[in-house]
């Protein structure tokens, strides 16, 4: 079992994008009520420009003197992210969110965000497979052994 | 194999902790110049009080029209937090993690705060764990195979 990113980890998810003119405080307001940490920001085509996440609000927002109402997206946000596409394997998209130090990374399809991953969402994918790896070894041990 | 959460995923760490009287900014900055995303909140004692996160920045701070200077870290913390003992296992604290949703969870002894473990610490001890339990029953079949 090798997950993929789409169906695998995540699917039919409800992306939540905004534009880099929305500000800050707007997208504070729609992480608060969807739950999230990362929005995607795309263009008037849908096509993915950056992305905004918690820590950004707290390093690019909070430590200025700049009022959330005043600052864009677009002057938070991290432009032309690096994006995993739907038939990456969790795997390695968990060992890229390591390496990185990404908590959060786009699933693009030809320039278009067809979803968001999060490491939590990775390592359950990855836990999964490692366990089953260890299943699958240990049913080979076992049945080697019972036929012995 | 099963790292305990001292040493095995976090040794001598340098924790930082301020005060409830402290600001949400002061907080913020501590953050930014320390590259962590969640701070203890301790008494004069060093008992553990709370916890602020890169979270509860944005859910608690930034959605809000108060300024990040007025309110203080006793207003937007997380009082009384769930703690891990050093002595827990890296795969239970996760367990726990992936259950309640957290992402970090402070280190506590005899109500003193002794490190911060983030879910991508326990992570890299719980896989290390699992790759571990792979190669050992593989390190048996083989062991097996290769003296019958």
């Amino acid at each position: 079992m090798h997950p993929r990113i789409i169906p695998g980890v995540v699917n039919n998810q409800t992306i939540k994008s905004m534009s880099a003119q929305n500000t800050a405080r707007e997208a504070a307001q729609v992480m608060v009520d969807s739950h999230i940490s990362a929005i995607v920001i795309t263009d008037d085509n849908g096509n993915l420009e950056g992305i905004v996440t918690e820590r950004d609000m707290v390093h690019r927002v909070l430590v200025t003197n700049i009022h959330a109402d005043e600052l864009k997206l677009g002057d938070i946000m991290t432009a032309n992210p690096l994006t995993v596409s739907p038939d990456d394997s969790a795997m390695d998209a968990l060992e890229l969110m390591r390496e990185r130090k990404f908590r959060h990374l786009p699933v693009a399809e030809n320039g278009k965000v067809v979803g968001m991953v999060s490491i939590r969402d990775l390592y359950d994918a990855a836990k999964a497979e490692l366990e089953e790896n260890v299943r699958e070894t240990e049913a080979f041990v076992f049945g080697d052994r019972y036929g012995a």
